[in-house]
């Protein structure tokens, strides 16, 4: 997980922390980073033309495979937490996003998702389809510049 | 919210209160207990010889279409906690179970739910078929008298 | 679970159904309703300018005691689901809201919750302070009208 | 993520797949293998008779600091998953376990996952209490043997 590069183009989204997020130790239970990773995974597809839904109208599923969460500070209840991500790697059959999660530019947590092609109907491994890879060229491009 | 009938079959499936269940206000956050209401539903299809699975397969879903739930005192993580349930109507398209929730004999909630019987694919209200009716024969019979 | 007056004062908010808040169905759980029934409760406390923190500050919580919902059609993932609510009642030691769900003016739940005053500290029930009684008379005065 | 030792001292719980875990790809939300993570610790502290709120009585809290999941196959509704975990390494002020979740013998994801150990009032990091590490010590002992 190293540190993103500078450059790199970054999409981020905004999640209000809610009560059902909280434990009771106070702060948000952990496992709730992984959904506001996903929610800023659909906003990203959202902001480059594919909303999920049409993702998955094409018969297509990008299930987590692989995903590490770093914790530095915990996020209470009301908090406004942004979520910023980038794509990391894409290769022939999975591709992969890196994440920073912070609170007024405060580093709470970092992560790294890996993600396979699946057919929506049988379950099996696709191949990173054309139109998908098309879809992050300008975020690699970027990325790689 | 009648209180049950001593007599009326009953099926009681215990939980235990898990961390991410509970909130910052250090008690179980409200909207778990409807989840406990499901896994309670779903061991007594179970103990009654039709797996949720098996039910499925059969192309019916149970969809709730009305809650109430009264929360009288909390609960707190690790506490066992047993929910109580049984058969309240049984109507032509419609049925309804009561439900008590206890720690160690004291009462935390009761609740109500009533539930549709749908078709799988179409998502179509259907008649509760008989053999779904017959598996509540008996609870309702006990029921009853 | 009347309908509303029409005049009576709103709050509305708008939640992206998450891919975590479906189920095996296809649609959204059932609880998850009562998560964006408290999500649509803190905006309204900070519309009014006492945001859920501020009023915990002040050694109250507002736990839900009673709460009924009635499910008329589902969610899906990636629906923009709106939550408009009003207060429905303001008594001496509980006060209760009414909400209605929906989507693109399409009605899919309608809700309602009680809810007590309770020390921070003790969990004891209070009565409703001054203060927290204030906030919400223009609200009431408008429903009366 | 090595594979464990075959002599490790390994402690299994078993949890049934609830409505509530899975999603609209008919599976469960990958984000759910972390609360069943929780789970089987909680299981494995009981287990040698310190119970999480017995833990917490203590004043000590062991937050999770950096989590890795490996999802390999997916689970489905109504499954009886079992988690297996041993102690991977234990230090000055973090310790770390690993898993293994299955169905039926077959391997569904394996997890790693780092704890802090911190002072509940205050949150700050403390060294690994001596009682603490004992309570781990046979389980270590049985590892590096």
């Amino acid at each position: 997980m190293s540190d993103p590069l500078p450059q790199a183009p970054r999409s981020t989204t905004h999640v209000r922390v809610r009560y059902a997020e909280t434990d009771a130790a106070g702060v948000v239970y952990h496992a709730n980073y992984l959904v506001w990773l996903e929610v800023a995974r659909i906003e990203l597809l959202r902001d480059i033309g594919h909303p999920v839904t049409a993702v998955e109208a094409r018969g297509v599923v990008l299930p987590v495979v692989d995903v590490r969460v770093k914790y530095l500070r915990p996020a209470h209840l009301d908090d406004l937490v942004e979520v910023a991500l980038w794509v990391d790697a894409l290769g022939p059959a999975t591709f992969s996003f890196k994440y920073e999660i912070s609170r007024d530019g405060l580093l709470l947590a970092t992560a790294w998702t890996r993600h396979a092609v699946c057919d929506r109907t049988t379950g099996r491994v696709m191949r990173v389809p054309g139109w998908f890879r098309e879809l992050f060229a300008g975020e690699l491009a970027g990325a790689a510049s």
